[in-house]
């Protein structure tokens, strides 16, 4: 089974979503066979390399009533962050572009395959939402991904160009195939969908619809029996 | 689309549930997708390999009233093989082992594909059931593959060894776990299993049924929308 997931490094419900999804996992047996992969979404690409402002900031001027409005409208979502143990201080995050983070991201898939990806996906957004690191920064991309076992070389190197550019950009246009109008969006095995972050048993309810439809009973069409051979001979 | 088709060389409910498939494979108009692929059934695995009676022989020992009660057994089959167009002479067909028949459709599948087995399968029937030919003959095998595009060398090899027995009988063993008590046995993409020649239209409904599921439209578990961020913000 393979669950894919539109995220942005950015997105704090992104990160409430993989807390929710992790503990529908975590209770579903046959979670060894499940596959996650993350895929690109840029929720404000028109956000800087290099931080002008807070999140917080950023909501202020934009919807107006400055920082502290801004900050208010990040205290709900703080609060359902703390509920999945999550202490969020998305409050003191900068608003930065992520097209970086998301190569980073692709390289890790085409390196180390889903397993390092996983645990780029979460430093990432640890560093994020947690520790209001700046994830457009390359040396601090460079020291997360090194950090989760990428190569320091081959990150620099990514960092340096364009590589994987063109990947982010099949992603994005993917979630909007997919109809998806924002982030988390999670498809599993291309045939169920799950759009924002939903409760864990949701989750639970789609590992096992997934699961029955991987594993059938035959359906027999037209009947149990037309006329056939067996041991004992021919339908006559 | 996939159909893989449990058969018998010698089993005539095969060949006309065969020419039944084909029928609504005709009309379907997603026809260039599906792929068919014969896999092996022994109706009658103690059939010796060196013939020493006819079906018609054996079947009137087997249930008494000699030949002429064996052959009016077959009457029936005969005239629903006409009404497909296959005029066969089934009464006069030698009862005889298909182990290397088999053997020779698994080298067919394995270096020409599901069409090269495809066109020995027809082969190997018509010549069973039309020619009254002796399928377990070697020279007989070998003319048959050979005329269908097979290589000589490779069929005579293969019929002088023992290669492509065990795929024969697991392919056997995959017919008993998918609980087929006899042939034919159709199975499409492992989801939809038809048992027995059916009418062409109950393979026209299974058909279109295996298409509808490849072609699905995702369905939103969870309702149309958990918490999520898109361009114009966060839920909050």
């Amino acid at each position: 089974m393979r669950i894919e997931i539109w995220s942005d490094v950015v997105c704090p419900w992104c990160y409430i979503g993989k807390r929710r999804l992790e503990q529908a996992l975590a209770t579903f047996p046959h979670r060894d066979e499940v596959e996650v992969l993350w895929r690109s979404f840029q929720l404000d690409p028109s956000a800087p390399e290099v931080p002008v402002e807070t999140v917080a900031e950023s909501l202020g001027r934009k919807y107006g009533g400055g920082t502290e409005a801004g900050r208010a409208m990040i205290d709900r979502v703080e609060a359902v962050a703390a509920e999945e143990g999550l202490l969020f201080r998305h409050h003191a995050s900068l608003r930065v572009n992520t097209v970086d983070a998301h190569r980073v991201l692709h390289l890790a898939l085409e390196t180390g395959g889903p397993d390092l990806q996983g645990r780029l996906k979460e430093a990432l957004l640890s560093a994020y939402f947690v520790e209001t690191e700046n994830v457009a920064d390359h040396a601090t991309l460079t020291r997360i991904a090194t950090g989760v076992g990428l190569d320091s070389d081959r990150v620099e190197e990514v960092l340096a160009g364009r590589e994987y550019a063109e990947a982010v950009q099949a992603d994005i246009d993917h979630a909007v195939a997919f109809g998806a109008g924002g982030v988390p969006f999670y498809v599993v095995d291309r045939k169920y969908g799950v759009s924002g972050a939903q409760p864990a048993e949701t989750f639970t309810q789609v590992l096992e619809k997934a699961w029955a439809d991987l594993h059938p009973q035959l359906d027999l069409v037209g009947g149990p029996e037309g006329d056939a051979c067996g041991p004992d001979g021919c339908a006559i």
